[in-house]
């Protein structure tokens, strides 16, 4: 027993002891480490109405602008938002049949209310104009400038026969486990 | 003071010193682990149409698969995931109306758009089948069996009087307290 | 070297380095704990439909009962729940149209589904106070009470024309940056 040990209760602490457990202390502030939220937020696109896509790009643009890391994933009728022009060529009856009645750009997104055959989509891009509000467009554009990451889901994809050249370029194609991947290291996730 | 002691500016410190510090570290630590989210997804099934119900359903096999633990908390249209067979014993006039023009099975889950009173759903099935997706059955019975948690909203059901003999067996009774219980602790939360 | 040193492998240990070694480690301890999630939920209120604006309500003032701090975002259709008054003086044309489409009170909000003009809402009210479940006013004035943040998106208001005069008192204006503030802390995030 060396004449710096110090005698607590019953126990005799040396410095190798304390050495010791500073070492499994590392181990576990290590382990929290990984196990925290990044700076990150993840969103899911389902919907493909114009105010909530509008929403999910204000929120993803917002959170780029915060230093945050943003990965979104468009699924089921949010992949009319990446639709660059349809083409009906080697689709099935039904892929047509959706095919014809979704979107076939950006501009032709419907409001999820007062939607009148499109007279309320085209009053809300006018009401945003007039307030000097980006246009949907001109949102997308900057989420691609600021490095948000759009992943396109693949499973949706193959069920709705939408091909490669129907999509804008620079999509990353991913499933439900590239999606988890992000989510679950994310401080926020939304299911818009 | 002991030869081994250290001086640093005008503090010395002891062998005695250094155990205090770390134990009081070792205490924050073991706080912060407490408050770490942990491997947990909670999905809240509030919709009752079938393709947000499958994306819910894609989410929670997925994660599940990735070895998180996951609870769904249905509610309101979401309780229609869950019923089996309607009767309209002990009902009130009101919840009568509501059961009448609420889906009896899964099968009978309208979409979200272009329904036209089931043939959107019809076309959705098909065209999931056509690319030997799972079907929604199939998915909630991958769910059961790896050992999703399904919560039924009491509040909901109350409301809806959705007796226990509507709903399918295994499901747990829950209020938002139990929900959040697990959200608060979750990695990932959606509102679906 | 010390009589109190200790040798492992090759390296001796000091006092001193323990020392260090701990002050390092306490440094990362506090990054962690900044980084952790708080005891704080952030909900997006989106929707203007009565079944979903309950469903906020219940899972807020549910949060808030269970010590959680509770932050409303109100958007889009979600700033019709705020509404006390419709006012149409100094507004657009378009600003008008929307304004008189849209409901005026609380009382006022439609169902997302079975609404049938009204009457699906009247019938959930109807069933809601059979069962002695509160009325979404008296929910909305128990959140105030427990002290749930209540924020109004500026850019939705701007875009929509809603004047200050229209909206209930005590709300702060704020825009997506305030929002994620909010939301990046939180241990649940939802959009509803």
């Amino acid at each position: 027993m060396s004449v710096s040990d110090v005698t607590s209760g019953d126990k005799t602490v040396t410095l190798e002891m304390l050495q010791e457990q500073l070492l499994t202390l590392e181990q576990r502030v290590e382990q929290v480490e990984e196990s925290l939220p990044e700076d990150k937020i993840a969103l899911i696109v389902f919907s493909g109405e114009l105010d909530k896509v509008l929403a999910a790009f204000v929120i993803a643009n917002g959170a780029a602008a915060l230093g945050q890391e943003v990965s979104m994933f468009f699924t089921f009728w949010g992949l009319n938002v990446l639709k660059k022009k349809g083409s009906l060529a080697g689709k099935s009856v039904f892929q047509k049949m959706m095919s014809v009645m979704s979107p076939d750009t950006t501009t032709e997104l419907p409001v999820s209310k007062m939607n009148y055959f499109g007279v309320g989509a085209k009053m809300l891009r006018k009401m945003m104009q007039d307030k000097n509000v980006d246009s949907l467009e001109d949102m997308i554009a900057m989420s691609r400038e600021m490095g948000v990451t759009m992943l396109a889901c693949e499973m949706s994809r193959d069920v709705m026969g939408i091909n490669d050249d129907e999509l804008v370029e620079g999509l990353e194609r991913a499933g439900v486990a590239a999606f988890l991947a992000e989510s679950l290291r994310s401080r926020t996730n939304l299911f818009i």
